[in-house]
């Protein structure tokens, strides 16, 4: 599936600086890169007086806008989504997700510090991919300062971008990411992509999206 | 699947009033509804200095910002998005989707139409499920003033929402809706219903999602 890393760290320790750093890293070597930000604020998106804002003004629970260039979804919530439920959106043409926060999901991270800001780290080894400190730690990870943060594209690139990809599949029940073991995953995959492949249109399938609603 | 009625006309016409309308008559009713908007211009979503703003500057091909009250998802294109894309990232706690636009697309449309504006009817009466028009049109489709477009919402609830919900399937290959008959559908869903209820986690399975990724 495509591969995640999360970026965690205190408020102000620079997540944000180290995200721009990490996506024009990627994007220079030619993957496309998706972020997916969890925000505690309110954050605004829509403005007074334009179509977008008029719609969801008048109850509008999902908006949608779409030109030639760009596409933005904006979709009110009553709790907060799942990373999950976000992944679900992403589409097949993407190589790498970072996500912003999320730091309960079971997910590779790295952690930005800055001394001062924060005495304390918040994951622990096994889960950290490096970490991004102005003074070292004393952990057996790889530690970057903040001017060499952008080196951790080569972890990054090393570790889950430089395989052959190979076919993948992904179940969501309920907004839930359901996980498969090898077996399940290779019935999961033949069966439907042998009955997929009967039908007509379905040549060259890269992206299968398949969506069954039970009442 | 979530039904999708298009609202069309020609530019100033008033196709965002007429929506305002369906949309807030349809959530007074009780139902959520999404909007999908065809925008021809280029619009902005995302402003400078704004975290979201530094890491698409960087070069993310899509971002995804999400909080307790909604969740934005801004996606870079090459060429427009189509409509089952767009369906396809829609959750299915949607009960119908009101699109703004989208006049080559196969469903059914309302179409707003003020003399002055435009002479001609851009839809067959085939495919309109109701005109908006300030002035009589000769043609055997329902049609309403401006004034009281909203009882349009009658027909649409009748049409596409007053019935019980049935279980249901949508199939696509790369971005594309693939038309499935009684026959392949009722196979899919049983099949695959079938193999994953086996699955630990999948009790109580109301939206099954399958995304399958082939090299």
């Amino acid at each position: 599936m495509i591969p995640v890393v999360s970026v965690v760290g205190s408020s102000k320790a620079g997540k944000t600086a180290f995200l721009e750093k990490a996506v024009s890293g990627l994007k220079n070597r030619g993957y496309r890169v998706a972020v997916i930000k969890h925000d505690s604020h309110r954050f605004d998106i829509d403005h007074p007086g334009k179509d977008s804002w008029r719609v969801t003004e008048a109850g509008a629970d999902v908006i949608a806008i779409s030109s030639s260039e760009k596409a933005a979804l904006i979709r009110k919530t009553t709790e907060e989504m799942t990373l999950d439920q976000l992944m679900d959106i992403m589409m097949d043409d993407i190589d790498i997700i970072m996500t912003e926060g999320y730091r309960g999901a079971d997910m590779p991270k790295v952690e930005v510090h800055r001394h001062g800001v924060s005495d304390k780290i918040l994951c622990n080894e096994k889960e950290l991919l490096a970490l991004v400190t102005d003074k070292h730690i004393d952990m057996n990870v790889p530690q970057f300062d903040f001017d060499n943060a952008g080196d951790i594209v080569d972890i990054i690139v090393e570790k889950f971008l430089n395989q052959p990809k190979k076919e993948d599949i992904r179940l969501s029940i309920n907004g839930n990411n359901i996980g498969l073991n090898d077996f399940v995953r290779d019935v999961l995959i033949e069966t439907i992509s042998g009955m997929v492949s009967t039908l007509h249109g379905t040549e060259n399938a890269r992206d299968i999206r398949l969506t069954i609603h039970l009442p």
